[in-house]
């Protein structure tokens, strides 16, 4: 029996879009055991489990799969990314392979077409990665003088139709903006500097579009700015993943306190998952 | 009479258009003496020099200017970066202000428009920044894992030219890929991991249009692409940076072999400026 922990991740934080992302201590857990059951052919934890073994021309076992966990779906928390890093160590597990976390990347970007969830997923902390034939990145993990809180609503929200918002041609001034910005997150979030992470925390690319899906937007980035706090989506959305200073003693009341919203938004305080996917 | 070295920078770094910049030991060195002398009004080290004065409200003493150094002028190497750094620097010390380098960098964005050479230029090391109100930077220093390299024609470029065939609408995969690389390229830079610099080091924003001004790009770029050195185009160009592992033991002759290109271009073997403008 195997049974592996693996964090929601957070992907984007604003300017890095579609290339940065980074684990939370938000975990979905699940048990493989090596018997006979009835699953279907298209769950995402058992498809990436073949894929791991068809991969590696090797036949598939019977596995019986069980999850618990923590990561709603379709919030913009990487649930996706859990299953298939899950699928993929389980059976790097039960083949006895033992291929390298690299590998397990590797597989884990060819079956979600991106790394930007399931590098953080797997290797924890903050990630910026490209795909360039192999995949590259780079891991940092992420100062402790901040404190993170996701709000989650209790609605859904497809990835699909908060990628059809965001334009496919954009300014070049605003590519640089975010080009800029991205680093400077990066750095600001490893330096523990917020100050510089409060003044390159700008997206133009996705941000103007998808927050126009999360009609309580407004009300959270007031909240946000009238208590020194930087406020991204999280992934496609609609959660929103607020970062403040550890010392920020307003920010938590203002998040819960936020009136008539309390019954759709909920507020998790949460920590940087800094070791990632874990065999328990 | 104050002296002052105000190193060369090398701006973009590829996917860091328009936002990241490095400082090279390759030198400008300025005097100024507090004399009665004939200086144009348009010279952009005295203009600077006067710039300092006018904004804190003081009266501009008379100053007589010498320049001597090897920073090459309109090659894509942040010679105006320079002047205007110096003038500044100057002006902080004769003026007896002494106001601190951020004040300075201030000032200096102002006068050139952008921070990415004369951010480096101040503070030495690699830098990325952005103007938000303030200017906002994050300065590594550069892994000694490195060597580079500066290809310098014998030609000149004007970056009002380069800068008008760049495109102003980008795709938004080109602008995702950009943003990606330049944390990466920044990362590789500072940890000194050289297979990572590679994987991260393509521009697609500025360099496909760029480099078509620049005749003998193809040359170096096969050059760098069999000696597992990566290139990118300095500034606006036309000088071209290489970067190569330290125990990279072909690269240098394979750019001075450079057969019948050897009487336009200079190979200059050069090291990263950690200290940035310094009095003397």
């Amino acid at each position: 029996m195997i049974i592996i922990k693996v964090p929601a991740t957070t992907a984007n934080i604003g300017p890095g879009y579609d290339s940065q992302g980074m684990a939370l201590k938000l975990y979905n857990v699940f048990k493989f055991t090596e018997e006979k059951s009835s699953i279907e052919e298209n769950n995402l934890i058992y498809k990436s489990f073949k894929y791991f073994y068809t991969r590696n021309n090797i036949s598939v076992p019977e596995v019986k799969i069980e999850v618990n966990g923590d990561v709603p779906l379709s919030r913009g928390l990487g649930s996706s990314a859990t299953c298939i890093v899950a699928g993929l160590m389980a059976a790097n597990e039960m083949s006895k392979l033992k291929l390298d976390k690299k590998e397990i990347l590797k597989y884990a970007t060819e079956i979600e077409g991106h790394p930007d969830n399931v590098a953080p997923a797997i290797y924890g902390g903050h990630i910026t990665s490209i795909v360039n034939e192999d995949v590259f990145f780079s891991r940092r993990e992420v100062s402790d003088n901040y404190k993170f809180y996701l709000l989650i609503p209790d609605f859904e929200l497809q990835t699909k139709v908060a990628r059809e918002v965001v334009k496919t041609e954009v300014k070049l001034s605003d590519a640089v903006s975010n080009i800029a910005r991205a680093t400077l997150v990066s750095d600001a979030l490893s330096s523990g500097d917020f100050k510089l992470l409060k003044g390159a925390a700008k997206d133009l690319l996705h941000e103007p579009y998808r927050k126009k899906l999360i009609s309580d937007y407004p009300i959270f980035e007031k909240i946000c700015k009238l208590n020194s706090a930087v406020m991204f989506i999280s992934g496609a959305g609609p959660s929103l993943l607020v970062i403040a200073e550890k010392e920020n003693s307003k920010i938590e009341q203002a998040l819960k306190n936020s009136g008539e919203k309390k019954a759709v938004w909920k507020a998790l305080k949460l920590e940087v998952s800094n070791e990632g996917a874990t065999i328990l």
